[in-house]
Formats: C-alpha cells, sequence, structure tokens
C-alpha cells in the first residue's frame, strides 16, 4: 500500500533545489517516491509517497537538512 | 598580473546556481577567482579574474555547461 502526502515548500527556485530536497526526503526510511512541482517565488508542492505514514517532523527536518522550509500551514 | 572581467548571466536564481557556474569557470585554465552577485530574475554579474585575459567563448561554453548562459551585450 502507497500511502502520499502533500508539503509545501518555500524557497526552491530551480532544478537544484528540486534535486537537494528530493535527496533528502528519499533518504527517508519508507520513502518511494517524491515529486515536486517547482514554483519559483512561491511555495512548491512536494508529495511524498511512502509505504506507510511519514512522521511529518521528519520531513520538516529532511527539508530543512536541504536548506528549505515548510509552509506552516494557516489556521 | 591579475586580469577582471564582469561578465552577465541569465537564468540563476540560487546558492545551488552560484556554485555551478563558480565550479565550470574556475575549471578554466588561468583562472583564479570567480565572484557571482546573484540576482534572481534578472541578469546575474559573474565576475571573473584570472592570471592572464580568458577567451570569452570558454567563458560563454563553460557557463552554458553549467546550464546558463551570457546575456547579450545590447548593441
Amino acid at each position: 500500500m502507497t500511502t502520499t502526502a502533500d508539503y509545501l515548500v518555500e524557497g526552491m527556485t530551480c532544478g537544484h533545489c528540486v534535486m537537494s530536497v528530493t535527496e533528502e526526503l528519499t533518504a527517508l526510511e519508507g520513502v518511494q517516491h517524491v515529486e515536486v512541482d517547482l514554483r519559483p517565488g512561491a511555495a512548491s508542492t512536494v508529495t511524498v509517497s511512502s509505504d506507510a505514514p511519514i512522521d511529518p517532523d521528519a520531513v520538516r527536518a529532511a527539508v530543512g537538512e536541504a536548506g528549505y522550509s515548510l509552509s506552516d500551514p494557516r489556521p
């Protein structure tokens, strides 16, 4: 079974940014696939597919490791 | 003696782009130092310092190798 989750990531501007984020997220245990809808100048949508739900804190940490940050959800 | 030359490079948006261009230009024979004034959304100024003048065609090729292009000078 595959679980997918979408995250909004700030500050990604080019293909190198996509590579960095994809590399960090793919390294998380259980992650099968990462897809990025790059939107330079806005938040990019990053879709993480995994065989079990991934802890959002782990995703936040991996995105931070790549040098970017998750968009905080608005209340 | 050090020669410096400025080039305008299109399409650079982030630190990864700076790294790519710097790596390619630093690999050119005679280049001592590369400095980039990053301007996302506009042309970035790339300053190449070398011990002798560098062939602009070699600079153009190196920038292209990194995935970017020189701004053509306007007449």
